[in-house]
C-alpha cells in the first residue's frame, strides 16, 4: 500500500486531470479538493473517484475545459452555471463568490445549476470558515434516487447532503457534513460482502419494510433517511432549496437536474472576533468536558475527527489501498499518463 | 372536553395575558402564536404553556410590558434584544424584521439575545414563507440541558430546535421544525406512566448507556440527539449559531443565555414565482406519488400533517383536554380573570 505526502498526491492527481484535458489551473483545483478529502479522512471522496470522473469526461457528462460563470448577479445573490465543468471547480468558484459577497454585504446566497459531482461539501464550506464566513451548502438534486421518503416504498431522494461550517479562530472549524440518507449504498455492499447485518433504520426491502439484511437492499430495496421523519424533512429541504427554489430544472444538460444552494454570513459582521473567539472556545470546552459514554474514548465536537486525521496525515502521509492505487494507475494510463513516472 | 373555535380561543388567551399585565397588542400577538400552534396540531406549545408563562412573569423572568428593540443594524443584518418580553412577541418582531430586510436586500440575518421561550419555531418561519421568504431559525442556548452529546455521559445540550420554511405558492409551506433531541422529556414521562418502552436511540441511563427504559432517564439519564452523530452535529450548530456567534452570553439577564439565529432569503429574488410554483409542485408531486410503506397511509411532505390539522380544526374547532382547561382556568383566576365569563 503506497503512502504519499499531500504534496505528492496532489501533483499526481493534477497530472491525471491535465492528461484528461483539463487546463493546469483547473486540474490543480480538482487535485486540491480530492486530496483535501483524504487529509480529512474521507477517502471515499478522494482519488477513488478518478476513474468515474474520467469516464464522465469520455461520456461528455463532464467537460474538463469548461469554466463556471455567473448568469445573474446582485450585490447579495448570484446564479452560477457550472457549465458541466469538473464539479470541484464549480464548487470552489461558487464558494469563493459567496465568500466575497458575504465579506462585502455581510450576508449572501449563491445558487448553482448545471453542476457536476462536487464530492464532500465540507471541502468547500471549511474554506469559507477559514475566512471567517459561516457557510451552509445543500445539494438535493440527483438523477438516480436511492432513498425512500419516510413512510414510503420507492426511491425518490438522493443522499441529499447538507454541510455547515462555522469559523473557529481557536482551531478547526465547527463542521457538520452529512448525507441525509442513513447509510451510503457502498456501505450496504461492504456489509453484504462481509456477511454483516446493517444497523437498524438504514434500509428497507422493496416493499418498504425496515430491514437489516443487506441483500434486501440489493434485491430492490431502498435507503432510509437518517433519523426517521426528521432526516427525511431535511432531505426534502435540501431537494427544494437546490432544485425548485433556484431553478435547477430550467437549465438542463447531460443530467436532468443538478443544483447547489449556498448561504453565507460574515461572522465578523455579527460581533468582533476578539469576543467571538473566547465565547466559542468556552462553548466547545463545555461540550468536550462531558465524560465519554461506555465504548467511547472522548466526546468529539463536529469537525474534530477530520481535524485529528488531518494532523495525523500531515505527519505520516496518506495511505492508499493497493486496489485504489491500481485503479487510479489504470485510469491514468487510459489518458496516456504513466503514474509511476509522476510519483517517482 | 371543551372545543373552541380559533377565534374564541385566541380571544380567551389574549384576555389572560392582558390580565397578567401585557398591553393589548402584545397579548394579542402571544395569543395568535399559541393558538396557531393548536391549529397546527402542536398542542404541547399551545395554551398548556400559559401557567408556566404566568409563573415566569411572577418570577420576573418574563416582563409582560417589555418590547424587543434593535441594538445594532445594517441593511442586511440586525441584532435584536428581546428585553425579556413575552417570547412570542420577540419571535414575531425578529421574524418580521428579517422578512422586511430580505424583501429589500434579498438576503438577511437577524440575531436575537435576551429572548424568553418562543415555543414552536414554525409559527414564525411559516409566517415568512407566507410572504415568499425562505426562513431558517435556530435556537440552541438553554440553561437546563437534558441532552448528552453523541458518545457522552452528561447533559450539555438543550432540545436545540431547528426550523426551515420554504414558500409554496400552491399550498402550505414546506416546513421542517424539529428538536435535535430524539425525544421530548415530557414523552419519556408519558411512557413511564403507561409502562411502555421507549424507541431505541432516544435515551441513555446515567452512565451514558443506551436504554429504552423510561426509568433510566428519570434516575439521572439523558436524552440522546436524534439520528446519532448527525443529529448531534446539528444540535451543536444550533448551539453555536444562536450562542457564541451572535454574542448571546454578552447580554445576560434572568437566564444566562437565550439566543436565536435567523436567516432569510427572498424566494422572489431567485426566480419568478411563475416559474417557481410549477417546479415546486412537480417536486412535491413526485415525492407524494411514492406508494406508502406497510403501516403508512400515504407519504407526507414536511409541513403537510400540520396543514391537514389546520384544515380539520378550522372546520371542527380546537379540542382542549379537561385537565389543560382546568389548569388554564386556574392560571387565569390567579391573575383575576374568570375564564368562563370570557368564553361565554
Amino acid at each position: 500500500m503506497p503512502t504519499l505526502t499531500q504534496h505528492a498526491l496532489t501533483q499526481a492527481t493534477a497530472a491525471i486531470f491535465r492528461a484528461a484535458g483539463a487546463p493546469a489551473d483547473l486540474a490543480a483545483q480538482v487535485a486540491d479538493v480530492l486530496v483535501d478529502n483524504h487529509m480529512a479522512g474521507h477517502d471515499s471522496h478522494g482519488i477513488l473517484r478518478i476513474p468515474e470522473y474520467l469516464q464522465s469526461i469520455r461520456d461528455g457528462e463532464i467537460v474538463p475545459t469548461a469554466r463556471p460563470q455567473i448568469l445573474e448577479e446582485t450585490s447579495t445573490t448570484a446564479l452560477v452555471t457550472g457549465n458541466w465543468a469538473l464539479g470541484q471547480v464549480t464548487g470552489l468558484y461558487a464558494v469563493d463568490l459567496a465568500i466575497a459577497k458575504a465579506k462585502r454585504e455581510r450576508v449572501a446566497t449563491v445558487s448553482v445549476v448545471q453542476a457536476a459531482h462536487t464530492g464532500r461539501l465540507a471541502a468547500f464550506t471549511d474554506r469559507a470558515a477559514a475566512q471567517d464566513v459561516v457557510m451552509f451548502m445543500f445539494i438535493g438534486t440527483v438523477d438516480r434516487p436511492m432513498t425512500a421518503p419516510y413512510g414510503g416504498a420507492a426511491a425518490v431522494l438522493g443522499t441529499n447532503p447538507v454541510a455547515v461550517s462555522i469559523p473557529n479562530p481557536g482551531g478547526a472549524p465547527v463542521t457538520l457534513d452529512i448525507a441525509t440518507s442513513a447509510i451510503a449504498a457502498g456501505k450496504v455492499k461492504v456489509a453484504k460482502a462481509k456477511h454483516e447485518a446493517l444497523p437498524e433504520g438504514t434500509i428497507t426491502d422493496k416493499h418498504g419494510r425496515p430491514s437489516t439484511n443487506p441483500q434486501d437492499f440489493i434485491d430492490g430495496g431502498f435507503l432510509q433517511p437518517f433519523g426517521g421523519h426528521k432526516g427525511y424533512a431535511l432531505a426534502v429541504i435540501a431537494e427544494v432549496l437546490s432544485g425548485a427554489l433556484i431553478g435547477a430544472e430550467a437549465y438542463p444538460g447531460v443530467t436532468a437536474r443538478s443544483g447547489i444552494f449556498i448561504f453565507a454570513v460574515d461572522a465578523g459582521a455579527l460581533r468582533p472576533k476578539a469576543d467571538y473567539a473566547p465565547a466559542l472556545a468556552a462553548t466547545l470546552a463545555r461540550i468536550k468536558a462531558v465524560p465519554p459514554a461506555p465504548g467511547f474514548k472522548e466526546v468529539m465536537v463536529p469537525g474534530e475527527p477530520e481535524a485529528q486525521m488531518r494532523s495525523l496525515r500531515t505527519r505520516e502521509g496518506i495511505p492508499i489501498p493497493d486496489d485504489t492505487w491500481a485503479a487510479v494507475t489504470a485510469a491514468a494510463a487510459s489518458v496516456g499518463l504513466d503514474l509511476g513516472s509522476v510519483i517517482a
